[in-house]
């Protein structure tokens, strides 16, 4: 199946995620998965540092949308509408195909520490990056930390509830709610309702 | 110094941190660092799990003083409220000893990017365990989630002015500043302001 995949890198992607589903990531060398998608080691680095990116490149191209599209916005712009744009952005890259592996991918994750730690530096990283959009804004940094702990707890959210759905649902819809969501929440913060106990 | 130090667990912090800094983190053993608080390594090991937990203990204490100050809040306390008493909470373990201990800690993780990932784990965790408190009191998820973010930020806002700030400066005017300042921001979300490009 893999060797029909449309582009190099997407053929390795899928030839890791098969072997690390046959065999363990651990025990999966980066010459196995060159190998399965019929490429040489040399390709492989060509698209990936390392095997642990295969897992996790898809991080750095989200911190690029989503930074793009905050420096893109109209000057002027709200903090929520930079936010909108981002994860409009974002909806680009939430194909069928990534929305597949990244089923597979958290499975992979999920067996292991070491990966759910990288992913957490990911996570932060695309999280520095909405800060560092949005204080090129001009926004003061307290607002920009904020915002982009909001934008990312809303694309998480959206992410979440977007791999439950049917497989024929696009993204941006899930986007929008997560962050409508998100901003009915923060009213608790700022004119605050009493919680029950 | 390090063996006039009130306890074991303090003693051990010491000669850790003082050998990280003597010989660098990789470096150093388990079995090195008893030695030089005058212990041996089973000692060690009824104190910290490894040699990384030396530098990141705290975060597990901190972790179980912001929840259980989050479950001791009144019946109908807002979430604010909430996140209020789990950063007095805090305040307790906001020693002198503490400060000095993590501005050395803070060189130690700041040269390794392994234990800066671990760090984002603890942070990771401490933010659950913020999040898990809220749901305890019937807090919807999203509400729990973001609660938990901003309860988090906050502090780490306070930790940082607060090491900057003079030796004998306590931690609980920082810590509700940089509460009262999130919130400001957080109404950023809710009634938009324009932010300037």
């Amino acid at each position: 199946m893999s060797r029909w995949a449309p582009n190099a890198r997407e053929r390795l992607e899928n030839a890791a995620l098969d072997l690390f589903a046959e065999n363990g990531y651990e025990e999966t060398t980066v010459a196995q998965i060159a190998d399965r998608a019929g490429m040489n080691r040399a390709t492989f680095f060509r698209h990936f540092a390392d095997k642990r990116e295969v897992l996790f490149g898809g991080e750095d191209a989200l911190a690029g949308l989503f930074a793009d599209a905050i420096r893109a916005a109209p000057p002027g712009a709200t903090l929520t509408e930079c936010l909108r744009a981002a994860l409009a952005a974002a909806g680009v890259a939430m194909t069928p195909q990534l929305r597949a592996a990244a089923a597979r991918r958290r499975l992979v994750v999920a067996a292991n520490s070491e990966l759910q730690e990288r992913g957490l530096l990911k996570h932060a990283r695309v999280t520095q990056s909405i800060t560092a959009a949005l204080r090129e804004r001009g926004t003061d940094e307290l607002t920009a930390r904020m915002g982009a702990e909001m934008g990312m707890l809303a694309f998480s959210v959206a992410f979440d509830r977007w791999m439950k759905a049917n497989d024929d649902e696009p993204f941006p819809p899930f986007a929008d709610t997560a962050l409508s969501d998100l901003q009915a929440r923060a009213a608790e913060l700022v004119l605050p309702s009493r919680i029950s106990a």
